[in-house]
């Protein structure tokens, strides 16, 4: 008996049983699940009843659940020369080349690190082991449950995530409140309470001009340090106070990502999207990734920094799927699985940020996955949902309802409104534009510049300059949710806040006076100027504040832009509409009542969705969620006009902000909206694939090869994946194989050799099919004569690699355009597509060829304009 | 010059030019895109510059759009031989067989009624299209403006529905409430405004005991002819009168549908799911259907049948989509096209019929729409909007807002509501349960039955007694959307209606007095029986009247049935939890402020969710309607909890309405949600395919088969596709050929035949892929190269019919796994695939092979357990 184990730090499995049946039971520990199921199907009557001792072993899942939860190992293969019957020295080679060699998988991961996934053969290995579970779930109230617990595992797991996703959420948004709020005081009666929770208590509260609480519990730096409050020294002591938190918060934050998590950085959102495409990237949502993520959102939104919380909750909820699938070897074993759970949490990511459930489902299934088959969107409508019970029973916003920025108002729009609508949209459009430009560009200077070097001071310094520049303007004091809230609210009778100075007419007092339109007063000329500035700081500092080393949204900003900019618009509109009021455009709609015909707050929401639509490019997903943010329903018009505008203006000036970092990154990830312009047809694209060179394709003979032969093959091809052909003279193809299968055979074999110095190993023959041409030639083989025939085929002297081999490659003629071949790649999510003339393989395409196709398409369209 | 025309009613087009470039303009007037295009690739850059002039015939679709216009002939082939010189003898074939003859498609439709499409065919021919468009708009200014025309014309295409779709419901609208109203009453001071509109002028309007409007101006039957409108007479004539229209507008109908449009009856929803997941109904969405059927739903629905116009309009959207899209070559020609075209008018169809654009589009993406790639959604977007616009000017409401069933309250929801909310969702499964089962056992019966041959006379019958039963209550006398917005409407300080009749202690007359909880009083009490029995009559007559031979939709069935359940247990739940106010879990949540927390209101809402789900299986597209129908946002989670209980419990018992109305009329759908089960191998699928006689497999070999052969080959073998294969020993697959395609090559050619008595023709050889063997064998031949040698094949003395066979075929191995390769139809939307073992060809599996191995996956399934 010999064992040889070349994993990394994986764990041995010792065969010491019945050699004959040992096998049988090995042989079905293979990686490539359609073989196995080759087998399963004549087998699996019989197995159940003869040996029901080997089912455990049937399915290769569990030996991967174990190596998957042990974590470390990547692809371990142990040679079993069976015929030996000294057991006992694990060494002894001495009749290696009279005997059978099996290769058994017993530990492996399936795929390594930046590699892209094969959605066909992980849906298939789920299938065979759901198939397997209900095959055996007669068999004893262990295996009902298991198989009852499997089934339904989908279903605990994406309640595990809302329920997590939901309670992270609720403990961000109340400690990101609470710090934000410490900048500027602290609670007297109760220091962990916020400056709203602090005034709930008191009994007198008063606003001030941007419509903070001021109440005797809340108490300022200034007043705490004993400085008189309106004096100089007192601003600029809590102007200090306040740069000091920032720095502290910023500098904390910073140096947890740098240190210990830079994967916490950014939103991820391009990053989620890229890992939905198919992509494994290890440790991206990792626990520590996790935990250095939450705790950064709430330090980084409490500095003042013009980011966001919302999109990387996508992240840390997609984090949370991932660490609870874990736990579901259905979905922790299986990338593709696993991906429908990711799907789930990143639409439950939306869903808890921003209390809008079908928003998030809409966010998830337009912008973020790739395959949304139908029944994760039932989950994911579960997940939703369950995430916004817990936030709403957590209850952050401190109103009841689900809503962030409530508006309260239901007042119809008038129909000339669509004009500034569109000049929003277009606004929005063009900022988004000029945003992606800039920060990309600024991203591109500081990879290759100095600067790049120092995330650290580069975050000390931006935050520094966001606390000085901030604290002077009442507004951007405020935190970012704070400042919408206040942008898209509608001026109420009893409101004395600066947006709301408009010199009325009519008596204020009673509560039931309608707000008739009026000329602005002083203080919203002063608010107006102030807004602008704020405006135009914060446009400003978000180029250079998104894509720092800090957990950082662009949600959040983008919104905060749109609605300073449509509030000002707003404002102006009215403006303009109350002193035309004789136009007849504007009596017909507004004149009749004299009652607010234009609602500036609307213009907030609306511009809101025209900024964050040009910098995202959502559609569908966007009005949903910008109507489930606001609460209104009535202005899904205006919003939809708009985000259609944004969309056009900004699309004519390139890609969404995600598709750009995406293309940044250089991640490899198929685009699956844009056509493929180009002409070919896939005969042709394999050509320049071998550069030109004419080379031979590698390929692999089902029969008669040589070890030596694989060996000089491998070493001189080094591609991830060989076709198996028929023979040199006819190229048919039987299947492919992976290098890394090949690979650990070779490198077992290797060392064997070393061992033992037999030179006739390396001249051994390899079979790859003959197995299933012996089953097929006799048709339809019973499975006892199919074992019998097994276990003579492993008594001659060939290297059985049968199991290794996957015999349902995906194939197309050369004459099929490269478009369809697309179409393949993104509907089916293979990885390579085998392309064949008359039954012979002419050539591989692979993802990465086809993304560089596309690339080089794009690239190469002005010359066909 | 020789040209036979066996088209039914086709026109001829005429060939006089020279020879060799005719025969090279008429080689790309195939229907084979693909074949096209490997022409076009090497001589696309020398056909502009060597011989502009072909350019117009480079496209076989500018003749395929004169054969769509004139909309009759089915496939017509123009044989032309082209060495003979004698072009005026139209029958002068004695040099016959000298000669190479080429088949030139002139005109033809792509596919016959019933027929399914190819996606991936139809799409390659539209790219194929929109290329030559772009390599010829640089030629002159009138080419540029086609080419930006066809590349806008799909947005205008859907401005064009969204805008038809919103004048027809506009006008619907308007039409059911004035001729409903017009069977109570008449408005004396106009009488084409209905009851509401009438009283609107007036200055004193009272209401009744369901909140109708009582005015002078408007007068019941019993008024204008001059009987006491309180007497037991008077009551009597009004009850007749109510009859009477009601049977009136039934029966003009029924007739109109029976008699000239079958099409129009129905829902419609099953059908275009059908047609749009790819199966040709011609007629289905006809202008004759489109006008009866908006006609029909007018009077449909004011008889007073517990039918809606919702579903319905998705139908008539469809047509609009149908109608328009033949304006633009692009859509109208091409049937996969068209589809996009339809999935956004069926949005549109529910945008426009609730108002709800959002829920629409997401409507047709998760029920109605197959393929929905991310442009349609952008598009869908645009269309939806547009219909809502238009609708929101028409204003067919009459409350400014696009809300057809507001609710204007914003009352928190409790969490131990929760309880009752899923008691709903459970029952409104249950309901949509036993709905289904009764409604289509009941149409399987009248199949068989005398009732079915008499559909005039059944729904005149059904008219009678719902008229008969329903006028009684005063509830069901109402019309459905008015019971609705009666039900999901809150009870306000100043109603009088039987619903809002509590017992208050409070006294009532301030406006701004909150509305507490109090004891049910008597005209509660009555309500509330009244209610039960408008429940059980609409529960019963909905079984009977959906299905019938006239336009009914089961959405607003549903919504009345759930609002009536909902209100009937919220005013339960709202009695019960004021008498138990010092209950923990009430106290908590009800007590502190003694405010209405529980509103029967809500539960109308939620009920109308729960009913609605558990007879369509909606999760996403249902909540989103339902808060767009009502405005209520902050109900959301509610939505989802009853949307998810209602779609649970529905699933346990069966499948949604939309999918047993297909399974009931046979339809070729594939199910694209349902997994398949099975565990079979695509080589092992094919086996049962030819019914276990091993027949072998009618092939054409692509070299040296006469027309003897194939004419054998066709005959014995009644398939609609055939497989090309290099050789009988070695049957690789080159290609494949539509049956079609060769009896419309082999009647011509027996034609000709006939006319000429010559034998030797039936033994001419057939040469399918030379050409292409040519082409390939030499490399890259240049493009003067390869016409010359066309003309050299020309000479030899073969029928070259390599212009027919599609040399893209979808080809599996046989060792693909039978879930792959439903995954491939589904995703890719081919016909057939063929199925190959180390190359060689060992079958076809069709999409129909599919839905069969489907349908007997289901049926078997029980076996498995």
């Amino acid at each position: 008996m010999a064992s040889v184990n070349n994993s990394n730090s994986g764990s041995e499995r010792k065969s010491t049983r019945d050699p004959s049946i040992d096998n049988r039971a090995r042989f079905n520990l293979s990686p490539v699940p359609s073989i196995e199921d080759d087998e399963d199907n004549n087998l699996q009557n019989h197995t159940q009843t003869v040996n029901p001792n080997l089912d455990e072993e049937e399915s290769g899942e569990e030996f991967d659940l174990i190596a998957d939860t042990q974590g470390a190992s990547t692809t371990a293969v142990t040679m079993c020369d069976n015929n030996n019957n000294d057991h006992n020295s694990q060494f002894d080679y001495k009749n290696d080349n009279e005997q059978v060699t099996n290769v058994t998988y017993v530990i492996r991961k399936h795929y390594e690190n930046f590699e892209t996934i094969d959605w066909l053969k992980d849906l298939m290995r789920n299938r065979i082991r759901h198939r397997n579970l209900r095959s055996q779930q007669q068999q004893s109230w262990k295996k009902r449950f298991t198989f009852w617990f499997d089934t339904w595992s989908g279903w605990i797991c994406v309640l595990l995530v809302g329920v997590s996703a939901g309670l992270v959420a609720g403990f961000v948004d109340i400690g990101a409140k609470w710090l934000s709020h410490w900048r500027t005081g602290v609670c007297t009666s109760a220091f962990w309470l916020n400056r709203e929770q602090c005034c709930w208590a008191s009994r007198d509260v008063e606003y001030d001009d941007v419509h903070n609480e001021i109440c005797k519990y809340w108490r300022t730096w200034s007043d705490i340090f004993g400085i008189d409050a309106l004096s100089v020294s007192g601003w600029f002591f809590r102007y200090f106070m306040f740069i000091l938190w920032s720095v502290i918060y910023a500098t904390f934050i910073v140096v947890l990502v740098v240190g210990s998590a830079p994967y916490a950085s950014g939103s991820g959102i391009p990053e989620i999207k890229t890992i939905l495409s198919g992509f494994i990237m290890y440790g991206y949502l990792g626990k520590w990734t996790f935990l250095i993520k939450s705790i950064g959102m709430i330090f980084a939104t409490s500095a003042g920094l013009i980011v966001g919380k919302e999109g990387p909750f996508v992240h840390i909820s997609c984090c949370c799927g991932n660490l609870f699938s874990k736990l579901f070897p259905k979905f922790g074993n299986n990338e593709a699985r696993k991906r429908e759970i990711l799907s789930a949490a990143a639409a439950t990511g939306v869903s808890v940020a921003f209390g809008a459930p079908i928003g998030g489902i809409l966010f998830s299934l337009e912008e973020i996955s790739y395959y949304f088959p139908y029944k994760t969107l039932w989950r994911t409508f579960f997940c939703c949902m369950v995430g916004a019970l817990v936030v709403r029973t957590i209850n952050p916003y401190g109103n009841g309802h689900e809503i962030q920025f409530p508006v309260e108002y239901n007042v119809p729009w008038a129909t000339f409104e669509v004009i500034p609508f569109i000049g929003l949209g277009a606004l929005g459009g063009l900022w988004g534009t000029l945003f992606i430009k800039t920060n990309i560009s600024w991203l591109k200077y500081k990879k290759t510049h100095t600067i790049g070097k120092y995330p650290k001071a580069e975050v000390i310094i931006l935050t520094l300059v966001t606390a000085i520049v901030c604290y002077p303007n009442t507004y951007l004091r405020l935190t970012m949710p704070e400042l919408i809230r206040r942008l898209v609210g509608q001026c109420h009778v009893e409101d004395h806040m600066d947006l709301c100075d408009y010199e009325r007419e009519k008596p204020i007092g009673t509560a039931t006076a309608k707000l008739y339109a009026a000329v602005a007063g002083p203080g919203l000329h002063r608010a107006l100027w102030q807004l602008l500035w704020a405006l135009i700081v914060q446009i400003t500092l978000v180029i250079f504040t998104i894509g720092t080393k800090i957990p950082s949204g662009l949600i959040i900003p983008s919104i905060s832009i749109g609605a300073i900019a449509g509030r000002l618009i707003g404002i102006i509109t009215e403006q303009v509409a109350f002193q035309n009021q004789h136009l007849a455009i504007l009596r017909h709609e507004c004149g009749v009542s004299n009652e607010h015909c234009v609602t500036p707050g609307l213009y907030a929401v609306v511009g809101a969705c025209a900024f964050l639509g040009g910098v995202s490019r959502m559609t569908v997903s966007l009005v949903v969620i910008m109507s489930e943010v606001t609460g209104g329903l009535s202005y899904i018009v205006p919003l939809m006009i708009t985000a259609l505008t944004a969309k056009w203006v900004g699309d004519a000036f390139g890609e969404g902000i995600y598709e750009e970092y995406v293309n940044l990154s250089g991640y490899p990830y198929l685009k699956n909206r844009e056509s493929f312009p180009f002409t070919l047809k896939a005969g042709e694209a394999i050509r320049p694939n071998r550069s030109g060179q004419n080379l031979p394709l590698a390929c692999i003979i089902q029969d008669g090869m040589t070890i030596a032969q694989i060996d000089s093959v491998i070493r001189n091809h080094p591609h991830s994946v060989y076709p198996v052909i028929i023979s040199e003279d006819f190229p048919c193809i039987v299947g492919k194989l992976q290098r890394r299968d090949l690979l650990a055979v070779l490198k077992s074999r290797k060392m064997q050799q070393t061992l033992t110095q037999t030179k006739p190993l390396l001249n051994r023959k390899v079979s790859l099919v003959s197995m299933s041409n012996l089953l097929n030639k006799s048709g339809q083989p019973s499975s006892l004569g199919m074992r019998r025939a097994s276990i003579a085929l492993q008594a001659s002297k060939t290297l059985q690699l049968h199991k290794l081999v996957d015999r349902a490659p995906i194939i197309v003629t050369d004459q099929t355009p490269v478009e369809a071949v697309v179409d393949m790649f993104r509907k089916l999510g293979c990885r390579q597509i085998f392309v064949t003339k008359n039954g012979r393989l002419q050539g591989i395409l692979t993802r990465k060829d086809i993304i560089r196709l596309m690339h080089e398409a794009t690239v190469s369209r002005k010359f066909e304009h």
